[in-house]
């Protein structure tokens, strides 16, 4: 069992990369051991893991690799997906395994994507939500995990996530403690909503940001939503205005960058981490201080 | 100038059709004639405009053949585009034709799309509007119609219209009277909200509910997001349910159906209202009475 304690970094001009975390998404080519190479490599002081690549080796074998690199794992992504009809057995075995393997990584956070309709029953996807969310908060706590609930946007509602705004992940949080249960301040995601000043601001207050998640909204959108994430200051998110939002709320964890797309997957690793960095410093970094 | 009472229609299964609005964008194809013309056979009591239609014939003209056709005009689509720099002057002239053209069609309910953001400044586009909204209302006061603001989706924030929900629309609406400013609902733009509920009573309640339109949300979407509109019950919205917030709510006016759909605008016209009353009468209509 792992007890994590929330984390404080500096922000530091002076250092400023031991506060960015590679999420293995923005790299989806590389194997977990090329991405914290490149990411160590890189000066970087933590990676986000993505399951699949964790799975490939195990998770002891993972934790393994990150610490032997000096690296921290930012969050583990993902659980969730709860909204199937049913008993849903099968989802609540998978996000316990995800809880184990969290702790086994030493992260604290566990990102929770929640799922979309398998139906027209919007109402009753997010009530299944909420039920199974109550039997693994109890699991996660005795673990040190920390259940983060990533709002998505709303583009994704029907196939992904019935969580469309922060209000409504703090909203679902508010019952357990906030050691328990966080929420995921992805820009990507949030970036259109009117109320996010001010419900960052709340998901501070109540010490429930789990992770401050960068990249941007590519305009036009791709073809494929999904992948219409843009490196920061490829698109229109006014990082700097989001950022000061997240430092006025408190936040002063690590910053992942995980961001899917076709063509920074095809490039080379070590170029798009370079890039990553630049834009960081220059775009993401300077309102965090 | 032209004054028009807000619509009170009974809602009838005996005499279904006569609340059913077609949208001039889903039969795209067609000249306003030819629009006005199908939905007159097929028993409509209404059709909404898209003035690029209107603009073809001018006006006058179009009230005419509307007026001919024993039809009602729902709504002229659109006004807005309000969120560019500078002093926004051709913007500003084109929404007072917009808004005269209403009048002569003696429609109360011109939509306003507000345009997206020129650069990153989010807040700064939606205080332009706040701004150019100011300058427009007693404009279209004096004219009898109102400025139904249309939230939509959160996806078409940077391109197309920086009001993405409903609670949004309703408090740039609330400093001018009901019959000045008013609000749509659109189904796609708005069915993921988990304030839905609360914020269509807001709407109903304060009286601006200009608009009850409906279409479905593909799942998965099309490539092009601005066409991946479905027909009612081909996609995941739950029309009896929204409907009856609608209904509660103390609507009783037109529903428009507006669906951007490169499959259904190469079908032929009087297909697609066939097949849209048929839905309407199956899918909205119950739960409106």
């Amino acid at each position: 069992m792992t007890s994590v304690a929330a984390q404080h970094l500096p922000y530091d001009l002076a250092d400023p990369y031991r506060s960015l975390s590679l999420n293995t998404a923005t790299t989806k080519r590389w194997t977990l051991t090329e991405a914290v190479d490149g990411a160590a490599r890189a000066g970087l002081g933590a990676v986000g893991l993505w399951r699949d690549r964790v799975d490939e080796i195990g998770a002891a074998a993972a934790a393994k690799i990150v610490a032997d690199a000096g690296l921290r794992v930012s969050s583990l992504c993902r659980g969730g997906f709860l909204t199937e009809p049913g008993d849903g057995q099968a989802a609540l075995d998978d996000n316990r395994r995800a809880i184990d393997d969290a702790a086994t990584l030493a992260t604290r956070e566990l990102v929770m994507v929640m799922g979309g309709i398998p139906d027209r029953d919007l109402a009753g996807a997010r009530a299944r939500v909420e039920e199974r969310l109550a039997l693994l908060a109890p699991y996660a706590a005795e673990r040190g995990v920390r259940l983060a609930l990533e709002p998505l946007h709303p583009m994704f509602c029907a196939d992904r996530a019935v969580i469309s705004t922060l209000a409504q992940a703090l909203s679902m949080a508010q019952p357990y403690p906030a050691d328990t249960v966080g929420v995921v301040v992805d820009t990507f995601h949030l970036w259109w909503d009117p109320s996010l000043e001010e419900q960052i601001a709340h998901a501070g207050a109540s010490g429930r940001i789990s992770s401050y998640q960068v990249c941007d909204w590519l305009n036009p959108m791709t073809a494929d939503p999904l992948l219409s994430r843009g490196m920061m200051g490829d698109g229109v998110i006014d990082f700097t205005t989001i950022g000061r939002w997240v430092r006025t709320a408190g936040y002063r964890g690590d910053v992942e960058v995980e961001i899917f797309n076709a063509t920074i997957w095809s490039s080379d690793g070590h170029e798009v981490i370079e890039t990553m960095k630049q834009r960081y410093r220059d775009l993401v970094l300077p309102s965090l201080i």
